[in-house]
Parts: structure tokens; sequence; C-alpha cells
């Protein structure tokens, strides 16, 4: 999509330099536009532990990219060892993102299947797994549109979505997860408005899905993660749209922290809520999200201090008593009953075991999930 | 109760100056303590305008207060006329708070009443409100007790109790409602232990529940608004006891924007739901709240800009892109279904008519009352 009227993704190879990877640098969102070169596995693996990059389909292909660059590292008499090395550093970086571990283990089959060893085999593979997570987005939003197209021709007028952190396209390569039925409605002439919610501790709303939104040129309004329950209430959420991190085979979503407040809001006021839902976001040996997913506790200081903008310089501040303690729990899992669909690049499909085995079995285009 | 280990109020007449009302300046609390005078009833109005002061029994006193300062400035001649135009100056500065519009129509009916007009009789009362809004507070937690001394003796181990926004005694004059049972178990030695939700926009939670419970020594954790449901999803919150600006004589709970979140959850996961609700809460005259209470709509800068110290100065950062709209709805609704019960001044009851005149009926020893 479009930053300053210019088409971009959020990874990509540099032009005349097979041997750096450049990535937007999201933490300085929206206040600066920063683009940073990756030359080194280490790069890479603190790039998305520090969330230079974030979002579950953008970490799985920076991994892809980072044992391409770990591959260059690495010494041919002990290739193996070096990349298996390259693997768990790049796996210990975010334990929720299954995306992640899932690109690490297909490039390293591709290591273990090839007879000579090249690097350009996990360029190759980095870069289809790349554009098939932009088709994996688009068809998500081909998908999606329908339901927004089914609201706006019931009330004929604006459809308002609210939306939890970012699932958009900076979280991924182009289009978004949740945000392509967005795009795509837009983009058809449906008019539709996004309440943003702020997504605190890091305000991946406030700063990211706001930014693109309005980069693109889409109606929103940025709330406090507070707001949404008032807002359902009072009939001004026609369809919540929501990301996953990780989806168990039962349909149990595990997300941004606060999306099981905005699920418990929405069935209590009757509104639709969707999940974007790439199958690679499926972890398909977990059948109880609640027990078995684990959840990232991530420092104290993303609570007790927070990043913005100042007289023109970026500065963080203290929110807190400087001695009081602070929890930085990063996800929650909504069980699947608060789950009224989850939009696939398959095709729609309920929360439920039954429901993505029917979809698993549909034909599948995109070459590296094969 | 305590700051720096001296005992305060968060209002009082100056010292040898009866002229003089003084008021913590809670605006930059945790990181500057400011006592502000207050000399005229513009003054006192910007104050709660402004949040100088706030929560609902502490605007009620200030308020009270704000009518005797308007009473020494009123001209003789046109004594009453003056003193409508300071009670609806007043009143239009927090449309929600129910406590204020009551506090002022008291100040106007003693006027009313008085044959021979006397500031003094203003202040005399002012101070009586300001009594019994502690002895208030005081039982409030005394009733409330009982609640977190039964968990502590079933679990037998630290009882963890989750609060939003600050319905604590900075909101009010001492004490505090929702902080009340919690200062009273503390003190009676139950282990107790409390999950802060920072409440933005304001963050009431983070700078100033955290605040006052550090400053009394009660151990407490500060957590993202988000955060709220995984913790109460996974067993770690005991009892959520909230405060309330306004309480339908239905039970209905009108709180900070966020409250109706955390009662879902609760209820989801079975956490008892108490409101700490002084009688001078309840609107008698409503009964649907969600359809009859004006939400707050505050300016969006609460919303885009965040304050917090940065190298010990307190500066204003911007969270959003500046181009981006956002929408600062100050208050929600909770559905009487789900609150467990409300912890009055008069006891306990369930939240329901007839629960609450129940109580109504009982003696009450508050003289500003009557």
């Amino acid at each position: 999509m479009k930053i300053n009227n210019q088409h971009y993704h959020t990874i990509w190879l540099k032009e005349d330099d097979e041997k750096v990877i450049q990535i937007i640098d999201q933490r300085y969102l929206p206040h600066e536009f920063i683009i940073e070169d990756l030359t080194t596995v280490g790069q890479v693996a603190r790039a998305i532990k520090e969330m230079h990059v974030r979002g579950a389909p953008l970490i799985g292909v920076t991994a892809a990219y980072g044992m391409y660059l770990a591959a260059l590292e690495a010494r041919p008499e002990s290739l193996l060892d070096d990349m298996s090395i390259a693997a768990k550093q790049l796996k210990s970086t975010r334990p929720t993102a299954v995306n992640l571990a899932w690109a690490v283990d297909q490039q390293m089959k591709i290591l273990a299947a090839g007879r000579e060893f090249e690097p350009q085999l996990l360029l190759r593979h980095a870069e289809q797994i790349k554009k098939d997570s932009i088709e994996r987005c688009r068809k998500i939003g081909l998908y999606g549109l329908p339901l927004i197209e089914e609201i706006y021709k019931r009330k004929n007028s604006t459809v308002n979505i609210l939306t939890h952190c970012n699932a958009g396209w900076i979280a991924c390569i182009d289009y978004g997860t949740a945000t392509a039925p967005i795009y795509a409605a837009h983009d058809a002439g449906i008019p539709v408005h996004v309440w943003v919610d702020e997504t605190r501790p890091r305000n991946q709303g406030a700063r990211i899905t706001a930014f693109e939104l309005q980069q693109h040129g889409v109606p929103h309004t940025v709330i406090t993660d507070n707001a949404g329950g008032h807002l359902m209430q009072h009939g001004e959420v026609d369809l919540v749209l929501v990301g996953t991190d990780r989806t168990t085979r039962t349909g149990d979503v595990c997300n941004k922290i606060g999306t099981y407040l905005k699920a418990l809001a929405a069935k209590d006021n009757q509104v639709p809520f969707y999940v974007g839902a790439p199958f690679s976001s499926i972890d398909w040996t977990l059948s109880d999200g609640l027990a078995e997913i684990p959840i990232e506790l991530r420092s104290d200081t993303e609570v007790k201090y927070i990043q913005g903008k100042h007289e023109g310089a970026i500065k963080k501040v203290l929110l807190t008593p400087a001695e009081s303690p602070a929890a930085n729990y990063a996800f929650d899992v909504t069980p699947a009953r608060l789950v009224t669909g989850l939009i696939t690049e398959r095709g729609i499909c309920e929360a439920n075991e039954s429901a993505l085995q029917s979809l698993l079995e549909k034909e599948n285009t995109l070459i590296s999930d094969r």
C-alpha cells in the first residue's frame, strides 16, 4: 500500500545488493518513517524481538529472510549446526508467533533437502513466502468484502468497523489481514469508517493502524481501548475485525491483549466478531487456547513508559509512580464461542474444528503452503 | 490518608484564612504534589472542569465550597441572582456527576431558607458535607470488608482485587469508595494485592490509584486496561471493585469508560463485581442508564496526547498521526445485570430497585443527607 503516495512493502531485498534486507522500522511510526538495513541473522533477531517489525505474517517473512542471511554467514564445515543455532535464535524472539517457527522450519527443510547447499535457494524461498503472504492477504480481503457489502446494503450508510491492534498491511507485507476487507471495501467505493483501538501498551492501533488508514485515505477515529464497549452498546459498531497471532484448530484466537474484552462486548451487543486468520496462524496441535497457549510477559517498562512526539522529537515519558510495579501481558485468548467467523485465504468459516478442516481440504494455490 | 507520611484530606479550608479553599491539584500526580489555593467560584469551576479535582464525592464537596466562595463575592442587592448564576456555572462543569448538582442544590436550599444571609451558613454546610463524605466512605469500607475477609478465609492467600480508574481517597476526601474496603482489609492485616487498570485516556489508575496505594503501602501492580480479561480468565482476580459517578435507582452504574468491559469479563469468569456506591451517586429519577444517562464527550486531545515525566519535567507527547481524528467518551454504563452488588454507606445490596429502596429506609446518620 502507499506511504507518501509511493507504493511500499514492509520488507524487501535491497535493490542492487542481494546481501541486504530492508525493512520499515516501525518503532518510530507515525512520527518518523525510517528504513533499516539488515545484513546478519543477529540483526534480524533483534529487529523481531525489539519489534522493529511486528505482526505475525511479517515476522514469518522476516524470519525466512533471516535464515537466508544466516546461510550467507554460515561456515560450510558446520553448516547444519550453524543453521540450527540461527533457527533457535530466531524462534526464541517471539514465543507466541506460530508463523515465525513455521517459516524457520520451512527454510530448514529446504536446507535438509538440498544436495548442494546454495543460499540462493533460501532467498528464493523467502521471496516465495513473501509473495504468497501478499496473495493470502489479498484473498482474505476478497472473502471478507461481502460481509461489509451486506451490512452496507442493509443500512445504506457508512459501515462502522472496530479493530484492535494492527493487523494491517504494516503487520503483513501488503493489504493486511483484518484490514484487507476494509481496504477492499473502501477501494470498491463502499463508505467505511474504522474505530481504531489505540491498543496499549505499545499503541499499535494509535500509531500504526491510524497511520496506514490515514495514508490510504480511509476515514477513521482513534479511541481508547476502554471505549469500544460503549460504542457497541449504542449501535456505533457494525462489525469487529481483528487479526490473530495464533489460532487453535478449534477456533480459539490468541491475539493482542484486550481482544477478548472486545469479543465479550460484541457478543453482548450482537455485533458480528470476525477474525482475519491466515492458515499459517493455525496451530493444528492445539485444541484449548486458554490452557495451552503460553502468554508472552513483556517488560514492565512498556506499561510504565510511553513514547510520543514532543516539540519535534520522539520522547519516552513515565506514566506511573516510579516505585509502582507493572505487569505486561502481551496477548489474550478469545474462546471460539465468542468468534462469529474466521476469514481465511480459503474462505470464511465458523470458528470450529470441522469448519476449519473443510476449508483445509479445499485447493490451495499458495506454493509455500504445500 | 497519608502522603509522604503526613495525613491529608483532598480539600480543606486554609488555616488562618477563611476566604481560601485549598485543594491537591491532581493533574500532576504522581510526579508532582501541588497544593492550590481557590478564592473565587470561577477558580472552583475551572478546577472542576479541568480536573484539578475529580471523583464524584470530591467534586460535590468542592462545589459546596464553591457556593460558599460565590456567596463571599455576591452583591447583597442581587444575591439570589448572583448565586443562581454561580450554581449554573458550577453545574455545567461536569454534566455526568450527580453529586455536583446535589451539593449545589443543597447550598441553594440553605440560601433560600435563611432569613438573614450569612456566607458562614454555606461554609458550615460545606464542612458538614465534607465530614459526612468522610464518614460515608469509612462506612463503605466497613460494609465491604467482610467480602474480602470471606475470600481470604476461603483461599488462605493474598486476595487479588482489580479496580478501574480512581475511586480512591483522592477522588473523595478520605478512604475512597471502591478503595475503602481495600484499605480496611489492608489495615486489618488481610493480605491484599490490587491490579490497577491504568484507565486511559487520563490514566487516573496509573497516576492516582497507584500513587495512593503506594503511599499507603498496599501491594499493587499497574496493568493496561486491556489486561483485566486475561487475568480473570486465569484466576488472578478474586474481586472487582469500582466506583460510580451515577447510579440509577435500578442499579445501572455509570462509571469511567471501560468499566462495562471489566464487568463483562467478571461475569464471563464468575468473578464478583462490586461497586462502591454512596447514596449520593444514586439518581432516583433514572431507571435505564443506557438510554437516559448522557455521556460526556471530552476533548480529543486527551486521547491524542498523554502527559508523563521526562528528564525531571512533565511533558505532553503526541501518540497518534497528527491528522488522525480521535473520540473521547468519558463514561460508560454497566447494566445492573452485570453488577454483583452495591456497597453503600448503609450496607451492601443487590443492584436493583427494591434492594436499594430497602436500604433507603434504614436509619441514616449522615446529617447532610437528611
